[in-house]
């Protein structure tokens, strides 16, 4: 009897991901994570790319994000819910899949919140290499919610960032920032103002979560050489900085397709003038001018970032020998034989075991467990 | 300390969808599974639609399939590679997520390839309810490969068909399927041709799999009266009918905007006049008119079945008290805060639990194990 081909999709869960984390360090994570996109981004015309798709309900959306190369596809499921945090919830949850584009098996299934945190720091972070000043040493952080840790330390080990001047509507989320970061290097400083945040800042980064048209940034706290670091305005009526802002800058994005429809460039005629990031990634197209000039980086989160991530992940999991198997495509002797996992007569109703080891079900079915965690 | 959200994701594996199914019977999970699909395509309108996200390759395709209403969204991931076969691999492999519109939390996880085979098949008896003559007793079974029996069985327990006739160019999945139904009251029938299986046959089910333009069936097989159930169509440049087959037929389809790209009317201009089942089962639209007329389901598998599959493995695995939790997303103690997930001083880097029950760590993340098979 032909032995089955293998059909195995390895799980990490949000246990596993932190593990990974802890284990490698996070200043190493953000440095790979780094190259990882780095490398992707520079592959950019390899990709099959689409906006993501969004299904938007009352008070939040969920989105698909995927995309392929000739070899590895990666999808994202991730939601916005910004009402979420009054219940107790992440206002994003997010989870993955790499598969293999030749046979379509889903190789790699992993949690995404916390890979999502991750990527879109390192993200920030490799766009800031290119589009703020090579001096700068301080940072504006607005909004101190469950991104803002991830933001702070990337800039801290990626472009060398000393001071953090913190401003969030909620003193809590500032104060729980400040316990989180107390044991890194860094010099936080709270301010009282968006305007006392930014004053001064060689980096402002916002990041807040109401999914309204809001304008965090105007024009006129913007200074010559400033660098702009856009994240929380990512979705169609959910915007951060005012039209003006992004007229004062030379405005990088990661997708346009995408970014007109959700960044803060959504406001912006379709003729606005944008440039998108791997062009300066491959020396296509210039990044800083000059000292006085201010950039913006309008990110929404793009799914080559999750490719990147998912890749980073499985790498990382794979050396380090965690995560597990996980029982989510069949496994059959005969491809053409479905029906006999449900065969009145060969149905295997015993308990799959608990091993890694695959087994095999005396209908020729191999079933394996979630198996224990590693 | 303030308790953290639930923030549950169950598991369906493939053993314990087979079990599922092997607990409450084929005939049984038919009818159900019958229902929740037409209980859904009635509230049609109640959903957010659009046809599916497919990224390509050279060899076969993988398709992103989103759906939602005001409190539920579903997607299933599939893919379809048809030279999965001769490397021992299925051709179609699916799984999917039940999530919760409210708040984003992905609430199920379950594999799709055994619940794909199940829907397409219910779809498929569902379609024939309304279209094929009610005295239909015999079937030409085109194509027995994976999603064979169950077309087989769905039209059995749903339709009354007491015969099926039989035709693949591969001879050993014939004889698969025979020795699969042997158990079951149907008489099978090996025919030498498509000519032989489709003469006389009340209704054609047409289930092959090559990614190529084909013509199973020619306008000169089809006889007055009858009905035809193509559902191996269902890809630009996967066809199986002959175009004369369409203009000979009153056709019906799932949702026009993705049968129009993906089924067999893809050949047929854009003005080409169809009808979407839901208007049929709505009483919007008639069905079959006459005993002579030739009807047509272009099926191509639309993702309100995915979302009424779910729905219902969802409730028959909670009613038997299969699955198992799986931490895809973190429970926080504070949702702003993600960090402590990975904060080098809270970092729980013990193993998680092997129990069910909930546990949480010094820092205050809850961790959840997969937890064994139950």
């Amino acid at each position: 009897m032909q032995l089955p081909q293998l059909v195995q999709t390895q799980f990490l869960s949000v246990h596993d991901a932190a593990t990974v984390i802890h284990k490698i360090g996070l200043e190493t994570v953000f440095k790979r994570m780094a190259e990882y996109i780095r490398a992707d981004y520079l592959r950019w015309n390899d990709f099959e790319k689409c906006a993501r798709v969004a299904n938007h309900s009352e008070d939040g959306v969920i989105e698909l994000m995927p995309i392929s190369d000739a070899s590895s596809y990666a999808f994202k499921y991730v939601n916005g819910h910004p009402k979420n945090t009054f219940n107790g919830l992440p206002c994003v949850m997010a989870f993955g899949v790499l598969a293999d584009v030749a046979t379509g098996i889903p190789e790699f299934l992993s949690e995404l919140t916390l890979s999502t945190a991750l990527r879109t720091a390192a993200m920030s972070a490799v766009a800031a290499q290119e589009l703020a000043r090579p001096d700068s040493k301080t940072m504006a952080l607005i909004g101190n919610g469950a991104q803002s840790e991830f933001q702070a330390l990337a800039f801290h080990y990626l472009l060398g960032i000393e001071e953090i001047r913190l401003f969030d509507t909620d003193p809590k989320a500032t104060e729980k920032l400040i316990v989180n970061l107390r044991s890194t290097k860094l010099r936080l400083k709270v301010c009282s103002s968006i305007a006392d945040a930014v004053r001064g800042a060689d980096i402002v980064t916002t990041v807040t979560a109401d999914k309204t048209n809001a304008a965090i940034l105007t024009a006129d706290l913007i200074e010559a050489g400033m660098h702009i670091n856009g994240v929380g305005g990512d979705c169609p009526g959910k915007t951060e900085l005012h039209p003006d802002v992004l007229r004062r800058s030379a405005v990088f994005v990661e997708y346009e397709p995408q970014t007109r429809i959700e960044g803060d460039l959504q406001h912006l005629p379709a003729d606005f003038a944008v440039t998108e990031l791997w062009q300066v990634l491959a020396r296509q197209a210039p990044g800083r001018r000059d000292a006085e000039q201010i950039t913006l980086f309008d990110s929404v989160g793009f799914a080559l970032q999750d490719y990147s991530a998912l890749r980073f992940m499985r790498d990382a999991a794979r050396e380090l020998g965690l995560g597990q198997r996980v029982s989510l495509i069949p496994e059959l002797v005969n491809p053409k034989d479905l029906f006999v996992l449900i065969h009145p007569d060969t149905h295997a109703n015993a308990e799959p075991g608990l091993t890694e080891a695959p087994q095999r079900a005396v209908s020729g079915v191999r079933t394996h467990s979630l198996g224990v965690p590693a």
